[in-house]
């Protein structure tokens, strides 16, 4: 292991006790009104199998409850930007859900999304990267679609299931240093979603400076309300309806 | 529907008919033997979090038992060009594992594998439009990487776990029509994976024309045998070694 990563690897043990030893479950919560989640959902259809007809409809959904965006792969873009005629942002998914393509690539994902109108985009950070501790080439993949996306908001996807919790405190201050706007907990698409913990933690290290997405497995109010006391700004859902019932 | 997805429905309709009536289960099968099974494994890598040395090994192995190629993930296309001298190719995904972001992006990864040493590409259609019988789109959309791809061999992934029998014979219709080089089951990333119905329906569409490849859940050579007994010529497998122990 390198210089570099020593120094973020000490940095990380250190954030870690810091955080073990805070009172991070604490704190006032005052419970959101329906509205007041809603604005937080990024109204969310990522299966491949998703027909013309439900990303649609999830735009009416969208345009009717006030959702914080409409959040779908790349090729439904165009359409949903239309459907919403800018009363609500389209965010769209780069490299998703693996993260393994290369940065040149995620990129031109970027690129073109934008150009068709997007105004928020979810990226996945390469996690083999991540494993293999190789945090320059971690750093300069997300660098490469933050120079790309011309200043729309980009929240980028640690995986967190994948991660143990020195790594998504790392990944965490990479975000950080790229000047990311988010950073998001999974893709929906592996092992595991946001857990209570995993929010806290990200939370703790990326202060206000950050905002943090929960995605994955939230599918009741009780789930969106213990994301957002844990330190959640935004939620990724496809429950959204059903949540702010 | 359309007049020529109309005509596209009438034949898959004709095609399974011919197909349940056919005695596609039966036939002469001799057991290959483990290098002819060798010879038809695709030794792939596709998780996330596969670190460097994991890809290392699987070229190693590939090296030693003779697999058919190496499959990875694009991030990984450098090093395992390097790694295998072409000795024996490399083998990456496109679209991979969502088939849903667009034919653009889908054509530039293919432009950038090949140049960067891939010699087979498994891509994934763009399932959504396919469950919306936006047949031509689905066609156009491998089309797009057909000809980028400066003619490597190029493998069409279904993902037919998500498909309706006459989707799933349709789709072999379009992957004839474009000249694409292989059929191929399953991503390994959805609900599941190859089954010898599967592969026996996609043979009898594609008859000689195409080759057939069967991924996701072969684990043992039992499975492996199945699939070939059932029409496959290749096999897609992280099992590889098992298989042919």
């Amino acid at each position: 292991m390198n210089l570099v990563n020593k120094e973020y690897q000490k940095r990380a043990n250190r954030t870690l006790a810091a955080w073990k030893n805070s009172d991070h479950r604490a704190g006032d919560f005052t419970e959101p009104s329906s509205a007041e989640i809603a604005a937080m959902i990024d109204h969310t259809i990522l299966k491949p199998d998703a027909s013309i007809a439900a990303v649609n409809k999830i735009c009416k959904e969208a345009l009717e409850h006030k959702f914080a965006s409409v959040c779908v792969n790349p090729v439904h873009v165009k359409r949903c930007v239309k459907n919403l005629d800018d009363a609500i942002p389209t965010c769209t998914v780069i490299g998703f859900p693996l993260g393994a393509n290369t940065s040149d690539i995620k990129a031109d994902e970027a690129r073109l999304a934008v150009k068709q109108g997007a105004r928020e985009l979810d990226m996945v950070i390469n996690v083999g990267l991540m494993k293999t501790a190789n945090f320059q080439e971690v750093f300069d993949d997300i660098k490469a679609v933050r120079m790309a996306d011309t200043g729309v908001v980009l929240k980028v996807i640690l995986e967190t299931c994948l991660l143990s919790k020195d790594e998504i405190v790392i990944a965490c201050m990479l975000c950080r240093e790229v000047g990311a706007d988010f950073v998001k907990t999974s893709t929906g698409f592996s092992t595991g979603g946001a857990t209570e913990e995993d929010i806290s933690l990200m939370r703790f290290v990326v202060k206000e400076d950050l905002r943090v997405k929960a995605s994955g497995g939230i599918k009741t109010r009780q789930d969106a309300l213990n994301m957002i006391k844990a330190g959640a700004d935004r939620l990724g859902a496809s429950a959204g309806v059903e949540i702010i019932k």
